[in-house]
């Protein structure tokens, strides 16, 4: 393995702990990936069934663009693999982050119907890559959840097509997809996305009212 | 004792850390066990009346299929040993765990009188054994709780026998029992069901509805 | 200094970086106490205006039973050590512990005109020392706030002497008292009060109805 | 570098990694500064867009009264530099704390119409600096966001001249600025006011009614 591989099996790694210590991805859910090579596509990528809080840089897999693992382990890596890799390809993305918080499922659920939600004036806004100013308005698009990986993933190219500028998107009562350049990027929108997803969600108990 | 043992009790020490500093282990509260041997069965078991942030693997205890203590300790195991036992054996289980968490403790008083709630549509399901798509339906028991222990865990019994499909059953403002194959598959349906919980809980706030 | 004294400064300084980390000892609040001696009274107690996350055990003071300080240390002990003493007098006490947690605060006001509020039904009520079934009923007295401490030490001294089975109180908007034979109880009679609190404010939430 | 730098440089990544920690500082959000020298104005600061959970001690920049880096980094100092230089010149703090929690962001919108909420009769109270009873009434004044730094400078001197005993302002949708005479007084009050704003937060929630 290249030292480079390596040093990003560390980082997902931590960053995984870190997830799951929040409570993120709790319950071997959750899934990580970053880009080793572009041509040919080489992804580290968490493996599938592996308790978080666990994951140590040895367990991470190399695998190709179909998914297949390329690095000398005899493990599966996650299922979701297929969606990585065509955020990757749609968004020029350096890695792939994949959270199951409470809050996420929450509100993927409510604000199923509108097909998405938007937040807009809150400065943490600011943290995420291009936008400039709180007044920035963000929209999260929500998919319907399904078990064929492939279609999915299809899904998720088509919507991703539509929102050109989305930092992320939610799949109903499933979880939080988001990306960067690299690691830190991704692990940053992570955490402003679930943090207004928290924000929106815990403004809605006060008085039963969506957000206007 | 061997070192299947001393592997055991170690795993038994790490996984009640995890579960006091969640809160869901407070005040010397839950307990946990795991199969040394079946025949005859042999039990590592926490002892009764311990910090679980303190636990530590030479506490644990090895019990028998009476609970009677079998190792070279003179600590009590946990009074609810028995109802471990009965859920080894009704459903062949490598290791049984049972958490006290704010959000189980409420929702098995809520749901009391319904005898149980159910999740469904969650991705989050699929890492319960033998669930393939967040599309499943699970029933969650609610058993009315008791201090005597043998009546309890005849209840239990019971309970298992009709619900074949449970993962898991909630004793009234008690706690959560759930289990595994072993300790990693136990400690992932445990965080599961405590995941859902939290969700199905927090989203009745919102409209002080039941969850459809 | 004694070793015993040191072992307990040690059991003090672990205790009081938990409960920050829990956010129940925030902003200095909170304060640990620990009898050394009975005859005459000498108390570990911790000293005034100290961040609980950074306190060590070299930090920690021992006073007498007029709450001077009598170890070598040139701090001032808690502004709350008269409430202490007064603890240790009236029930006998080997350790004191006050904890300012979001749910104990919001509590104590919420109940004050009621004089207290009771949790009964809960499983979790064993672990209160004496207490053998879930169908006990705790009282949990609250009141009122003074920055007159020994009208306050007196105040409390008169609601033990009326709810002698009382295992703590509540002062209004500003925290909870327990205590127990040794740090071990009075820690796990904190941790359980607290879980007891939160699963009562919790489940106002739900109907803006007290608990029935 | 001075010692006295190396000290504060090292505090200031202590307590950064606990605010990211507490959730108060996620997507690289919350900055941090302390006073190294009054006379030229010399500030330790937290370098722009950095993880505050993987902050170091090397990584704190030093600053003039201009927010120009004076040290031998190529960072960029934090975007609200002139924020922090601007209350420790009307306040006299050495050192000034701003993080973005759930409760202050959803506080600082909730009454943003009044221009500021107030506490009043909570113990947590007497731990602001001078600030003897809980009987003390804080106002907790809310500033309009923005992108223009020097004009929110000008806004926040404005603010803190009208209300001479604040220990602390809200940015509407954007965070909470504390201060201090050094490090520990400031996290002190950060800790606090944050404490007050999710209890008079989750009080709201009962009667979404305001607090009386």
């Amino acid at each position: 393995m290249p030292d480079s591989f390596l040093r990003i099996a560390d980082n997902v790694a931590s960053i995984a702990k870190g997830f799951q210590l929040r409570g993120w991805a709790l319950g071997t859910s959750g899934n990580l990936s970053a880009v080793v090579e572009r041509e040919p596509l080489k992804l580290a990528m968490s493996p599938s069934g592996v308790d978080k809080g666990e994951l140590t840089a040895e367990q991470i897999l190399m695998i190709d663009e179909h998914a297949s693992v390329i690095s000398a382990h005899h493990a599966k890596p996650s299922d979701e693999s297929p969606l990585h890799i065509r955020i990757v390809k749609e968004r020029g993305a350096g890695a792939v982050l994949h959270t199951h918080s409470i809050w996420n499922t929450m509100l993927s659920d409510i604000y199923a119907a509108d097909g998405g939600l938007s937040f807009e004036g809150y400065e943490m806004l600011k943290g995420l890559e291009g936008v400039k100013t709180h007044e920035h308005r963000e929209w999260l698009p929500i998919l319907e959840n399904s078990q064929d990986m492939l279609a999915l993933a299809d899904s998720i190219g088509e919507t991703l097509g539509q929102h050109k500028d989305a930092h992320g998107f939610l799949l109903r009562r499933h979880g939080l997809y988001s990306w960067g350049r690299n690691l830190a990027q991704a692990k940053r929108h992570i955490e402003i996305i679930e943090f207004l997803l928290e924000a929106v969600g815990r403004t809605l108990f006060i008085g039963n009212r969506r957000q206007k």
